[in-house]
């Protein structure tokens, strides 16, 4: 039984790197698809994202069968409610990536890249997808300097972020409106990529170190009570 | 144990009750606080959502220990994992309204709504705010004419969430950049907070009405060979 159960364990950590994989290439592709305005891209991009959200919930569905049939307690539940909340995670980091593309998409002809920006945005795409990358060789790997890593890139993510502010609402923003919107939503979608992966990333932590307490039992009543 | 397991169930979803109540009166202050640039209210919705934070752990932890020592199966164990997922989502819609009253403090003295928004905005607020009281109504009572009632609302925001686009890319619009920030911003806070609460009510929706197939167990492995 405990030999079916890490096998299975083994599947569901094998198909989180499947999906993280998947995100790679698409916040990759999404960017490249916003930076160049490359609309074939853009739509490759969320037609791709289909793809994401099926994993996931075949992946969620294999976690709850585990649940059910194995009842794993200690560490083991805890890998499998975690390996849940990353599935959770991944689909929004696809999400993203689909809504860079769908700015590319939507003003095609037009560069959706406010001018002034363009290197802000590239440097965040980049970070990005260094993150995706870093992230599916962490769920691969459990190799925490990683998870560092991706802790340190989101807070220069979180940095462009701020810039791309400072910009849009400065003296020398020469931008139109369509341009104000594009920046906000952008950065806020990279933004919220990283944040995700700082998510995902704190997750994969918990389980390594077993930093993530498990509450005695004999807690649950009073922890209860304050609910 | 069946009846100890009941209690529990009882206890999570009193938990998740608490946590919509405060979720509720978090974003009908937020609103109000971005409506009014109220920044002494906008500063208290920020504080509180502390709270729902910490109260959405103390959930999880009671929901994976109820896993840990009870074990459920099929539908019992579906319910625990849907309280999961339906804490995740509650904890985000505090972050939005968290989020709405944190652009009421940082442009206050100044008002945030931008002019001839001031309308959409005070409706995306209402609308918000009934949808998290219905959405309180819906986890306490399963009522399932409210899951179908926060769905109208939710088509509603996102209607009101294009027209925000429509104004702000308009020819007739003469905010500042800032305004365009804010509206862009706002307008996506709001949706989110929506779908948050739509995504909730489907997952009741499916515990209550058992339409959320549980795949047979024999299904693992080619389930599983797809990932």
């Amino acid at each position: 039984m405990r030999e079916v159960f890490q096998q299975e364990l083994a599947e569901v950590r094998e198909g989180l790197v499947t999906i993280a994989e998947l995100v790679a290439a698409s916040i990759a592709n999404a960017t490249r698809a916003f930076n160049e305005s490359d609309v074939t891209l853009a739509e490759s991009v969320i037609a791709d994202d289909d793809r994401i959200d099926e994993l996931a919930l075949t992946l969620d569905e294999l976690a709850i069968n585990i649940l059910a049939r194995q009842q794993p307690v200690a560490r083991d539940l805890r890998i499998v409610v975690s390996a849940l909340r990353i599935s959770a995670s991944l689909e929004r980091m696809g999400d993203m990536s689909s809504h860079i593309a769908q700015l590319a998409r939507y003003r095609f002809p037009e560069k959706v890249v406010p001018k002034g920006l363009r290197g802000t945005f590239k440097e965040m795409g980049r970070l990005d997808s260094e993150i995706a990358l870093k992230l599916t060789e962490l769920l691969r790997t459990e190799d925490m300097a990683l998870a560092e890593q991706i802790r340190s890139d989101d807070d220069l993510i979180d940095d462009l972020h701020l810039s791309v502010f400072d910009k849009v609402l400065g003296e020398t923003w020469k931008g139109a409106a369509v341009d104000t919107v594009d920046a906000t939503l952008a950065s806020r979608y990279h933004e919220r990529f990283a944040d995700h992966a700082v998510s995902i990333a704190k997750k994969v932590q918990y389980l390594a170190t077993g930093d993530w307490a498990v509450p005695p039992v004999s807690s649950t009543v009073s922890t209860t009570a304050t609910v």
